[in-house]
């Protein structure tokens, strides 16, 4: 059951990266409420391969079937299934796989935990395994907006040692949008493609990071003890293929910081809406959002498959050299960020509707 | 629902700070193993509160007491129920935080959730939650030595600026528990101590890192896509009060890397056994353990109680300012050490049931 | 993870019959609600044991201890822990069963499935395990009824042979409480009295049915497929000892008519307020509340326990004899009647609140 | 949620009657299982409209395809997604349904839930979504057979007052299936034939109970308290659309009995193998399975669809009457049949994974 996801808007991934399809079932979705097909197609495009000249370049055109839970464009509360039919599957690409262990890739540990793999493309530990989390994303995406006014952006924020200056809190997806490299600082996004390019042609791969803020989360969702917000975010970015880590507001750097400056006052305006002039905490406190912007950053590997030789052994344990052939992304950064954005939706619409069913009168 | 936590192995703590007991029960326990109460008392008395000069002086003995699920030492396979009686709760240092909310606390978020919270000691949210989760931590850690020889050792890798140097791969928990801010290096632990004292003479706080080992897990542990290993690891150590980052292997220093210099090769020894001359994946792959140490580092902020006055709003909304009174850590570190052990234990727990339910042979 | 139940109103119940203690956790109970200790007392107390001569002997006060999640009176969202000590427990009575299965109790199928048992008094698969269900039962009835005007009233329908005549929807539990069979018809209440008494002096036992009538349940609860209310009922009743069958509306009598008899007419009101003249559906369609009274009826089974010897086997798998000895219930429906009334209490207040969290409009 | 049926074997069924397809996502099947398309595509024939005389004559192959989890034949151990076609939906026919709600059907239910329901062919409502029950249900009884040698077997035992009489323990399902009604008696299937096409030409419809014996679950599966086998099976059971009743052993019958003639007495054979001469029990005691065979039964309610006019209310709650059309079973338990032995074998598949999570040495 690992391939589900959510407590009361449950998404369940399936397919393999050289099966026939990948796709989701979405079950908890509220009913009436807006499906926009052209929506959750725009977020598959911008996670789609081949789209730039710094992903890889496997031509898949990723259109989406819904093939349930919709009548006249609207939620029914009735699982919505969405697919997505494989296309360009070189399984021949693929075939020393079938005898060897990637270095640093999960062949071997599917092999030990199964004792059987489906070895051709990294079967779901291949990033083709995220369609249906960013179709299903999409899809929670839509309702937290109309029903919230809740707003999700991420960006590139660092390739390698190439970091992306501040950003402005009002940034929109855009900005993001304007490069390839999905760096809104323009100047740095320049030298990130430059960069990427350059390792690509090395045979080589970066990785970095991506940065997460969330506008117009009300002041309540989230849980106290385990299911607190930003263990439950945290799970969700970690769960991305080649993430390593995550942090919320201040995170690692507010280790340096002593609690009188890392503390956030609260004052109250004239209305008397309560803010924090600072916002150390990333919007949640005890594991409950507290009205400011929600801030993320997720550390990505640099991608497992690159085009020298490796040592690694055979599934018969002999020890043996390997080399990438296939087509494959130096820098998996620009195509995580719906993926980061959809993991973000799902686990809000998730919390947003645990809030509701608490019977306190609005 | 929020306080419970795992699948097979699930927990559900409960207890008010300044309530008259917190607990847990832990529900699915495999019969037939040894509940060591003395082993589980000990990892309690790491975490309780006065068992040194750098942690909070509230005086609780903290004794546990085992009301259900075993029979001469013996787990029954049915619940087992650990309570322990709360002492010193000092209500009347706590009357200002009926009507403010101290910065940086979920006093503020807990009323914005719920309508109520309980003001006196933090409630929930409170530090004193985490008893009945090192209890249950201590019971899943003892099975998983004796059923599989796993070994998890975590110690205080940072106090704000002062770093630990790189710890031994065998270090083991008698090391760590050499000095009262379990940092095994004793030069920088002496620093470290000398440090947080300075701070607790100002009435500030300091936060840090911790780091995690854990030796002995087979491979195979964990699963693909959602309940990948680290993404559990991740959410269990989120969950802990004021941690706000979490890394694995390489984690964020690993985006610094090229896939030529972050990938782990194979290598397989003379009795076909397989190991990873490099560890940046610290030990999992794909979601699933590779046989490795399994390497964990959280961020804990600075404690949010400091003596200094600081500005707030009241429950009306009104500004005004609040000064910490009450017995409070100036650094949470030391006590943190047992919580994530424990947490790292039932996360693994659940995984080691959840492999075995998968009806392959042995 | 066997023992706990509901996935919002989430309760976790713990205690051997002859350990310390039985008691509850309560995750998930919606904040601001009152938690009447009395109204929670006086359910336990129709469930005690020694409460009226045709149920066991055995003396125990059941003294509820709320330990957690309540502050003046009033939930705060939070782990609500209740226990109960056990007092009476005489382990002497019950020696035999160390070495010997009881005939149609769970002995042998605990000791099958864990290879231990708690021996004395039956362990967890005791109706002493009951005692935190009714707890929280109590408790999520007061919430529904204050909340919904939901009003649940179950009784004793028939006893062997003895079938209480039909009665009206207007049923309240005072009426079932003017006898200590709790059969509201005072004629047929007399004559169960009288039978159970008699079979008592014989050692021997009977069981029976019993019927719920809950009132007041809004149309749309309930969910499609797999979490029907039917099912989720049908479970919860199955879930309480000695419970062999459950049936909704018509149930099994409904397959003697043809579809033109057993479909219930729809009848809009001048208000536009929809009933069914008929209600063979029992309240539920599709899986769904159509807000007419929801119809339930379990079957008992005649108590394990009797005071006459029975073949059986010992722990080493050789046959033998066995005899009752112990305290125990001639006839288990008397005090059944409040474990079904908490478990269906449990059951709707879990759909409420999924319910809630459809974010549909008010 | 409410979509998803299993802790471990965990389905989740989507797919409207009128909808492209339906379909199921099993997650957690166990790792290197023949996954036998034709077994499978079996089952989904004995479920399938139109395949004899006495049932709807909706005509649909329902041919199955498998879309991911399955290599050379093997299961993998990731999501097995399936999924069938509609064909033969012919909205024009429900055209009415648009504007009224059909008397003991789910529309009414489903449109005070949601606000919102899919008018044509009864949505989910319909018994079409239980082609991904069985599908996954095929799939888990495949695994039991080859790894536990468990057998499942279903039957028609009655159809209104038409009783089967007592059928052998041995019975298998070539047995059953020698009569299109799936009554094991031939002469009481021939009646049973003869009755429904009876009632077909008057428009009318019937319903009746379902039996179900398994043979082979060894002693020890189930679980104490909540998750009892026969709780599970009974709400298994009764998710089924038109089920309104379930007993397990001796069930409602077993009311009349006393406790002495009730008990299953326990012997042991000469190889120390213990079995009850009796059984009462129907091969469960206090949750868990005792080693004899497992007895259950089902109420099925007659078909809501019937040809005659009929009271109801329309989208507008106005009073008006409606007359079934469209094609529909006279009565669903010939094709009930496989869904009854289908859900037994997704429970069963599931607690065989739970008792195998025990760590407990084989």
């Amino acid at each position: 059951m690992s391939s589900g996801f959510g407590t009361l808007f449950r998404i369940t991934t399936w397919g393999e990266s050289h099966g026939g399809s990948v796709g989701v079932v979405v079950d908890g979705c509220p009913p009436r409420f807006p499906v926009d097909e052209a929506q959750i197609q725009a977020q598959l495009d911008r996670r789609r391969p081949g789209q730039s000249a710094i992903v890889t370049q496997r031509k898949e055109s990723d259109l989406i079937e819904i093939m349930s839970g919709v009548q006249d464009g609207l939620s029914l509360g009735t699982p919505i299934a969405m697919m997505v039919r494989n296309e360009d599957a070189r399984s021949r690409d693929y075939d020393e796989m079938r005898d060897k262990f990637r270095p640093s890739h999960a062949d071997y540990t599917y092999e030990e935990k199964y004792g059987i793999r489906a070895w051709s493309g990294g079967g779901r530990s291949s990033a083709r395994e995220t369609v249906g989390r960013v179709a299903a994303g999409a899809l929670a995406e839509g309702i937290l907006r109309s029903a919230f006014g809740v707003e999700i952006v991420a960006w590139v924020d660092s390739v390698q040692e190439l970091q992306c200056p501040p950003v402005s809190e009002s940034v929109v997806r855009e900005e993001v949008d304007q490069t390839i490299v999905r760096c809104p600082d323009l100047e740095m996004a320049a030298r990130m493609i430059e960069h990427i390019e350059a390792v690509r042609k090395t045979g080589d791969s970066v990785g970095g990071t991506i940065r997460c803020l969330i506008r117009g989360v009300p002041s309540g969702w989230g849980e106290p003890v385990f299911d607190r917000l930003e263990a439950d975010l945290g799970r969700a970015l970690l769960s991305l293929p080649a993430c390593k880590g995550f942090e919320v507001g201040s995170g690692f750097a507010g280790c340096l910081m002593r609690g009188s400056e890392h503390n956030d006052a609260y004052v109250a305006d004239d209305e008397k809406r309560v803010f924090t002039p600072t916002n150390h905490s990333g919007g949640i406190q005890g594991g409950i959002s507290n009205g400011m912007p929600i801030l993320l950053r997720a550390a990505f590997k640099p991608v497992a498959t690159i085009l020298s030789e490796q040592q690694t052994v055979t599934v018969e344990r002999e020890n043996t050299t390997v080399k990438g052939r296939g087509r494959h992304d130096p820098c998996v950064l620009p195509r995580a960020v719906p993926m980061v954005e959809s993991m973000v939706a799902l686990v809000l619409m998730d919390h947003a509707m645990r809030q509701n069913a608490l019977l306190i009168p609005h």
